[in-house]
């Protein structure tokens, strides 16, 4: 037993007699004088497995209650060791960021591989090998199989078996679609990639999407008991719930708590819509998961939720005719990095028409793109930074013409520009934020970073506070190319910039 | 006097006593039993003069009524010749488009050169000649100098002298800045170009936006007896009448009866915002003067207002360090096409820094950028279509991977959408508007347009008549191309496409 690794304790008995699913038995976990009662499952051929995650070091006891008689270590006791190397436990909140629960940064770069674990043994490996080789350390990823454009193939596997009618039974899991899901599960995890587990979805020929909520409930119950020791799983309530329109938001929230009341480890949870945000002021929900490329809203919703946003959909970069599957490389790109200067984060995904018809965001496989390698370089510059980032108000200077706009023709130009204001109608504010299209981020007095986004500024002013000095760069985010403008900086300065899109430019605190 | 040319009489008398401005007289023009009067204004130097606009061809008479003796043709008759080749009368509006009062198709292409008029002799004739050679048939410049960046020559002549004690004194017009501002209405006129002139902003360090409401009606009093006559004339009541913060919008509206009441042939009038639109609705506001980056709101503002929209500033092209005017070359081609292809119109502005400081979109002189002949493309493309544009909406085909999701459980799937519909809020739907970036015109059944922005489609649908034939054609909006892509379409028809930005797909009826 090891810190933060799940441990499973296997056991054997007669099957149950009737539900595979609901049946349930439990063992409560000892450590000084702390107890936790795990839910354990029936993974079938006579086998029952209760799966616990240790979060402290220390010897801990066990002792397993089942109606039905286990054989194994129903009871026992084993030393749990420090966390390995790079086993840094379940990602947390914090504030605004995300951190691991043994204090470790963790800046989620997310991708979407949608039914990747519905795929054929070779794309799956090909999936792995890419995966290894990119920047991410997320992947959005449904438990059910995906039926949608560019996604036809019928999976191996489903959750549970067919009864004799015909009819999906959530009674009776298929422990060989398990097995196979945990085993892409464990192998993610091993490469340090989150699972954000999308439970549900709209893009079903099966049937999945249309059972009835207690159908639902069933299948979350086994669920929750087979995965919720894995430490490296989210759980994303659905993918464009909104789309789901057999469900209602009280549905949504029943589902909500009844995965929040049967992780007993406490996972973060989120819902990710298609165009009506999920309501992310409720307690469970972990952070903001959204859908939109309106990117300029980052730092709004940070203030509103109070939570981590996640930009979990942004358009993906490829040539698909659908808009949101269609953007350029150094869009996606510039999404990023918008984003993620206001202290946001954001999701990859490709579409790349291909004769195979494997397109990453569905299926993985290859990446064809040119995001990745940029992506990349915007994580190691982010990961390099002393905390993470917040969204920057850079102290506002008016400039000798500005103090000649009719406003200063008032003792108060204060209240001028309060009237202008309250003119301004929700239409009117929204157009105006998508317009400026400069981001701001920092860390402390440490870093202060603009990102100049499609603005081609030939150059740009800085405030910086007057008693510190700084290494001003200039970065380019699709060349990845870092170069210093100015070498002992503070207070208002001015620097020169090549005048193209994609910049920023960053202050760094001289030591 | 030729029709829609400006006939003037001029006459002598001694000097008005009190007011320069005030002081008027007026002449009736007699045309078959119609009659118009037109009021006169003192030109300096003991002439007077009043300004006529004839519509209709035929012998008109006239007769002058003064209190103070004028002498010269108080009286007389010409004939009034059918208009000369290349005068076409004033722009009128259209329904969502504008048209000469002779019928001829008129779709503006306007700029920006806010202080034009204030330049030295050498810039304006740099700016004369750089307009010939240019798309531009509107041209957005102000009766007042401007200061701002970039912006700070002290013009040869203001629009009144001052008084004794040094304040500008409205009741006494400087006669040469007139003289010098009509010239260059007139070479602009002469050019096709129509000046929609700015009667005021805030950009001002003389004191000419603080002046009381009277004395801005004063000098509207004179502008409007001086120029209303010259056909190639607009009324913009302000740029960025919202930072006007000494105005109320009540002092706006008077503004605009009063402009409205004094212009005897009811030139087209708006008023232009810098975040909060004017009242459009209101009757003598001829059309939407705009400024904002959301061109994806065009086909909206057509229905809400159903009167042209004219994106009057929608950033510029150009590198100086503020958002609205660092915006590449092909970004703001992409806008043009974004908003002319739903049948709206776009004005451009140019801001590259240079070291004489002469920015295009304050004083005029040269274009240094790439995107004029871009806009001079797509604007002969625009006058090679049969009629004006509408926005389209083409017709929504349920593809077989739509079917199976959620919706189709439902007898009634449209009662499911509406219900998906009834959960976005403004906010969601701002953004969810601004997402879908392909834009859709039409020509009636002659022509069909998807203009695709920034989406960089491999190919794409067309869902055009049954039955009818139309050739496709894909258009390059950067590189100028067209291209052939289906010879004889109708019906739904795939077009392959070449994955980039700034692609136009256009299906014309074959004959």
């Amino acid at each position: 037993m090891y810190q933060y690794e799940m441990f499973e304790l296997s056991l054997t008995g007669e099957p149950p007699q009737g539900s595979q699913a609901l049946f349930t038995f439990q063992t409560v976990f000892h450590l000084d004088g702390e107890e936790k009662t795990v839910k354990g499952f029936y993974a079938g051929s006579n086998t029952y497995k209760v799966r616990f995650l240790p979060k402290k070091t220390g010897r801990y006891s066990w002792k397993t209650e089942s109606i039905i008689p286990l054989e194994g270590p129903v009871a026992g006791e084993e030393e749990c060791l420090p966390a390995r190397t790079g086993r840094h436990g379940m990602v947390k909140t914090e504030g605004l960021h995300f951190v691991y629960e043994d204090g470790t940064k963790y800046l989620p770069f997310g991708t979407t591989i949608y039914a990747l674990a519905h795929q054929s043994g070779e794309i799956i490996e090909q999936t792995m090998h890419t995966l290894e080789h990119a920047p991410f350390n997320k992947v959005r990823h449904c438990i059910f199989p995906k039926h949608y454009r560019y996604n036809h193939n019928e999976p191996q596997f489903f959750p549970f078996e067919k009864n004799a009618e015909g009819k999906w039974d959530v009674h009776r899991p298929c422990m060989d679609y398990w097995e196979h899901f945990e085993k892409i599960l464990v192998r993610l995890g091993d490469m340090g990639i989150e699972t954000d587990l999308i439970l549900f979805h709209p893009y079903d020929r099966w049937g999945f999407s249309i059972m009835s909520m207690e159908e639902w409930k069933i299948h979350l119950d086994y669920l929750l008991r087979r995965l919720s020791a894995y430490p490296f799983i989210w759980w994303s309530l659905a993918n464009e719930y909104d789309l789901m329109f057999n469900r209602t938001m009280e549905d949504w929230y029943e589902i909500e708590e009844f995965v929040a009341a049967n992780d007993c480890y406490g996972h973060l949870l989120s819902n990710h819509n298609c165009v009506h945000f999920y309501d992310f002021t409720r307690p469970n929900v972990t952070h903001c998961c959204i859908q939109t490329d309106g990117m300029h809203k980052a730092a709004e919703w940070q203030e509103r939720y109070q939570k981590p946003v996640v930009f979990d959909e942004c358009c993906y970069e490829g040539n698909i005719d659908m808009a949101w599957g269609n953007i350029s490389a150094f869009e996606l790109v510039n999404r990023f990095w918008r984003g993620c200067i206001q202290g946001a984060f954001v999701t990859h995904g490709e579409t790349y028409v291909s004769e195979d018809e494997v397109l990453w965001w569905a299926r993985g496989g290859r990446l064809k793109g040119q995001s990745a390698q940029r992506i990349a370089f915007l994580k190691d510059f982010l990961y390099s930074l002393p905390s993470c980032i917040s969204p920057w108000k850079e102290p506002f200077v008016m400039g000798p013409d500005d103090r000649n706009i009719t406003a200063t023709v008032f003792e108060k130009p204060e209240e001028a520009y309060e009237r202008f204001r309250a003119l301004v109608n929700t239409e009117e504010r929204e157009l105006s934020q998508a317009k400026d299209a400069c981001y701001y981020g920092h860390c402390g007095d440490q870093v202060y970073i603009k990102y100049f986004a499609r603005q081609c500024c030939a150059m740009c002013f800085l405030t910086l506070p007057e008693d510190k000095k700084y290494e001003v760069e200039i970065i380019d985010a699709w060349e990845m190319t870092r170069t210093t403008a100015l070498e002992e900086a503070c207070g208002r300065v001015e620097v020169r910039l090549p005048g193209k899109e994609g910049i920023a430019v960053i202050a760094k605190q001289l030591p």
